[in-house]
């Protein structure tokens, strides 16, 4: 018998792992593609935590995020079916992730396949690039708990 | 009867588009999802024409592809299965797209559906990129012959 719940003690180091369930979107009448043309600076800057700031552009299949982070700022961590990839701009994120510790600093990539824990804490004050597919549900219904404390 | 050739006379200037076919990869296998650490130093820089220079990091289901555009550079009209996301980094893309021009500068996003209709010009020297899903198959097998003129 396979036990889902097994892999909340997939970390390492005994934390606590969100292994996020809703996060991707399950009617196709929500995601219609249409053509957007959006500057960022028209889209709607979210404040998630004093030190986590995110906007997000939402297509059919993909969305990208453009997230600030403050240095200090940790996302705790957690997993998502969704494909991520981060590209750094600015500043510099540090990875707990796959038994590995990997520092991602502008101008460099991380991919993320689905379901694989994640944490990360900015060295620096960041300007990051999240791609996921599918777009993350959680993110646009506002039900991502685990970033808001 | 369905005549999918139809598309081919979809422009309203009279100018060839091409229809790509194949941009979707068709098996599973060429797709395993894995971690990746990638510096875009350490990414090919492909020289697609002289005008026309581009880098690929490729998911499971997305590409996300670093677009090197020199002024006046043209992408001639053309269509993908692929769902594109645009975001212009440095300089400025002029769009034909869904009867319209669209110019699309540093720090604008235009989201384009699959199967739509589109051409490109650089109005400057341009850092681009390209979010695709699923990734471009063409792009990966280097058959896309509409941007190697």
């Amino acid at each position: 018998m396979k036990k889902k719940a097994k892999k909340k003690t997939s970390s390492s180091r005994g934390q606590k792992t969100f292994v996020l369930k809703g996060t991707a979107r399950k009617t196709k009448k929500q995601s219609g593609a249409r053509l957007q043309y959006l500057p960022w600076e028209q889209v709607e800057l979210e404040d998630i935590n004093p030190l986590f700031q995110r906007q997000m552009i939402v297509g059919q299949q993909v969305m990208l995020a453009r997230v600030l982070l403050k240095k200090g700022c940790i996302v705790p961590l957690h997993s998502h079916v969704n494909e991520q990839l981060t590209y750094i701009l600015e500043g510099a994120l540090k990875f707990w992730i796959d038994n590995q510790e990997i520092v991602v600093r502008a101008g460099q990539v991380l991919t993320i396949p689905p379901n694989m824990p994640h944490k990360a804490e900015a060295l620096e004050d960041t300007v990051d690039l999240d791609i996921f597919h599918p777009p993350r549900a959680d993110w646009l219904s506002k039900s991502d708990s685990y970033l808001r404390k």
